[in-house]
């Protein structure tokens, strides 16, 4: 019993910050428990956020800014000078565990959740994995 | 069966970082097994450190610091210009998982818990919940 | 039925980045389910990153440079003025949940765990723990 379910988002540009709350309340189809959320990826990153257009425009610009004085890194993989991208995600982090209840995600009164592109734009891949084992609804 | 718990600190200071482990401890009230410790905001952070006086002093100084040269952000909600905590808040994280057994924290030698107030004074709650399902003692 | 497990792993220098998803996978012994991995130190970190030299070289030297404009901080336990490498740990993180299929860690296609030495050389342990009951194999 493998639950594993994925949403495919497509980022648009190099830096971009997307509210993608909606998108895993959505995968979650009634589900409670515990939930690990997390982006198999290196270049990007799943963080716990506030979200308005301003902000999301600051995570953008200080994801381009906090790591340029240190370049050029020398990680180069297929001439794609990247590292920042790597070392902001490990900073920011892939993952988080959210709380369901019949599918509802409890949050805080200004959380959602955030896929920060840092290497975009590029199809990025978000899982979800329940951390619980799932009863079958009416079996008992 | 919702065994979700919650504590309440206020902090007094625009930037500090509290202790909170003590505080975790009493919440548990003898549970054992993985915990998921959070706070539900977007401004403070919750870490495992290693506390002292200067330790905690630093990670304030360092909080106001590290983005000072990156601003004015453009997100100013209710004439707030609080981007920074918020970035910070992400980059530091708000959750972490610990192993507790008969209320008992397993951390490590220099390991405490943290509460990183980015944008006090404010009251702040901190959740915890179990990350398995907690068998009802004595009933068997 | 405590399944808490350790690997043992010495660093070599100062700031060093180190591949060790074998070293958890051989950890592992064909489990299944969500496991919690972890640093008990708060001087080191535990990230998810692509691995080449170039880049495990990158994260060390900005692992030197990022707050070295902040310093000196005040933190000198044990004449060791190492608070960077405390606050490095915290952002960073000293923790990740990975999904193992017996035994086999699921990563995205470019995803290893790494070790961050912040405060090396130094002898770190890893933990690993299950995040859910672990049923004994033939029991039933």
């Amino acid at each position: 019993m493998n639950s594993k379910r994925r949403a495919l988002v497509s980022t648009t540009s190099s830096r971009s910050a997307v509210d993608v709350t909606d998108l895993i309340s959505e995968l979650l189809e009634g589900q409670s428990g515990p939930v690990h959320v997390s982006v198999p990826h290196t270049t990007c990153a799943l963080i716990l956020s506030e979200v308005d257009d301003e902000l999301l425009s600051d995570y953008e610009r200080l994801s381009s800014e906090l790591l340029a004085p240190f370049e050029p890194f020398s990680h180069i993989r297929n001439d794609v000078p990247n590292a920042s991208a790597h070392i902001l995600s490990a900073m920011f982090g892939t993952a988080i565990v959210v709380f369901a209840e019949s599918g509802v995600i409890d949050l805080g009164r200004y959380q959602r959740i955030v896929l920060l592109e840092l290497d975009g734009p590029k199809d990025r891949t978000i899982t979800i994995l329940p951390l619980t084992a799932q009863e079958s609804s009416g079996a008992h």
